[in-house]
């Protein structure tokens, strides 16, 4: 795909993310169709040009035309998916416009539970996306900050490098700095285990353990996050990078992180039921939490903080007990 | 080196971390002396048994003895080394013991000034110290947080294998958990660079840019750790762990960072002098920036972080400017 063939751009979901993409493309000039599933969110954008829901304060401007008609989008080239990884299977089912020739940028971190599948091997099952039309864009980027235009950085991978570039192209910006990749599944693991890690460290904020200790969680979360993805194929080195680490610091210290709270709020001794009541619904981590879990069971990799997230959220072990078996383990190198 | 024969271990420099040691291997019941030049200070932890100056709150047991006198540590077989990286060479031309011949842990941290020689090859041309008897302790570990014995993980590396599994068994607790690793340069150059970086973090605190800014210049100051150690010989794998990563998150998001708050300070405007005016000392970061700086030069190797920092300290130059120099640099793919 080349720059040239872009005329005009679809992003599937207007939450928080999908939105503040959305200005960034626009910024460059792009016309930008977005969709979602809401009437009263699509009104709102079209006329009061905002979105107070998921992105209260921006100003949306007039080349993005929001819509809930999903049949729309045949006449866009290049698709942004930004829709929680746990409705993409049903979003798809529903979705008026064939997505399969379609190029498409994946925004949505996550493993979908039942089928463990990453999202890259989703959308090609449901969608028939292949891996040449698919990229993954991820990194550190709350969507409050981007809309703000605070410096940001993040990664895109793709099978094909060429598209890769290419949406390296089109999206940069002064303030959204994009390196490429070719490494999809190492940037779709790491989008994904961070907010297991992000989960764990809420708990150690939730014990009101100190700085090492979250230190300790983050670097061998690292580890952990690497040792996973590399057994199913990915580079080790992109866990270092954006997706892995870059997006992990942003997560695990943000008081705004959904994943981070629930964690802190287990952490002090409240019940996954409690803390689920009163957020109305379940954080992501919650679920990569048991599909990870699940994941390495199958791939026979070991993941120590993972398991003790799992048994924390599942088991109704106690977080305590859960920090003193991961500082009992057997004395180990530091990489094994 | 066997457990064994550790018959009394010594501590060159009673600050916060030296002393917060004592304490851990102290619980571990070895007998310990404690070295200080300062002679009000040995007096205080022998008769008060506080060290109210540099760890105030601990409580120092009574298996630990602090002297100023070099002369005493002839019995010693293990030496750890916790004095300030630019004072390493002046204590040890003064020590009245000889360290040759001695098993050293050495926790001091950064680059010297004026030869660019790191602890390992500083205490080898100081004091005759070879590599098979040196080993270097470092990770994420605030000295006021292990002596409240929270959570803390540390990596110990050697040449000598063997000494460095020895150490991981005598100074392990339940709260402090050690894992070894044979990359004696890249547990160096990270404990090292860390600094830099997170001045840098801090200048990005002192602008008031976001999350997604510091996470992104947190990542790129890995990557750039590590192609800086790499070409000086380090693993890349060695940067992602307890003495990279670890240690780099921990002094980043510090309040109590000399490092980041110099950098805060600069980024909301002072001058350097200003800021080590009112710190009546200049930060080890401040330093390292220079060293590293002419290091990766010698190397030939490029650091834009720390090339934009050492200008914003040396050099005048605008921080919003070298912000916008690292958002604006080529497009390239995350690794090169």
């Amino acid at each position: 795909m080349k720059e040239g063939n872009i005329d005009k751009i679809g992003i599937i979901g207007a939450g928080g993310w999908g939105t503040a993409m959305s200005l960034v493309l626009a910024e460059n000039g792009h016309n930008i169709r977005l969709w979602s599933y809401v009437p009263e969110i699509t009104e709102e954008i079209n006329t009061k040009r905002t979105n107070s829901i998921f992105l209260s304060g921006a100003q949306i401007p007039k080349n993005i035309t929001a819509t809930s008609d999903s049949s729309e989008f045949g006449e866009c080239d290049l698709l942004v998916m930004a829709t929680p990884t746990q409705f993409i299977r049903g979003v798809l089912e529903n979705f008026e416009t064939d997505l399969s020739g379609k190029y498409i940028v994946n925004l949505a971190k996550g493993i979908e539970r039942k089928t463990l599948l990453r999202v890259s091997e989703l959308m090609k099952e449901a969608a028939g996306v292949d891996t040449d039309h698919y990229c993954v864009l991820s990194g550190p980027s709350h969507a409050e900050e981007v809309a703000k235009q605070m410096p940001t950085t993040v990664v895109t991978a793709s099978d094909n490098i060429e598209f890769a570039r290419t949406v390296q192209k089109i999206v940069s910006t002064n303030y959204f700095r994009i390196y490429t990749s070719s490494d999809v599944t190492g940037c779709e693991i790491g989008g994904s285990l961070k907010n297991v890690i992000a989960l764990a460290a809420g708990v150690i904020d939730g014990l009101g353990l100190g700085d090492n200790t979250k230190a300790a969680l983050i670097t061998r979360g690292l580890v952990e996050m690497t040792r996973l993805g590399t057994a199913l194929g990915a580079k080790a080195r992109t866990f270092s990078g954006l997706s892995g680490l870059g997006d992990l610091f942003v997560t695990a210290n943000s008081r705004h992180s959904r994943n981070r709270y629930v964690g802190e709020q287990i952490g002090r001794g409240k019940t996954l039921e409690a803390v689920a009541r009163v957020m109305q619904m379940v954080a992501e981590g919650v679920h990569t939490t048991e599909s990870v879990y699940h994941l390495g069971q199958k791939a026979g990799v070991e993941l120590p903080i993972t398991e003790q997230t799992y048994a924390i959220l599942f088991g109704n072990i106690d977080p305590i007990d859960a920090v003193q078996q991961l500082m009992n383990r057997e004395h180990k190198k530091e990489w094994w």
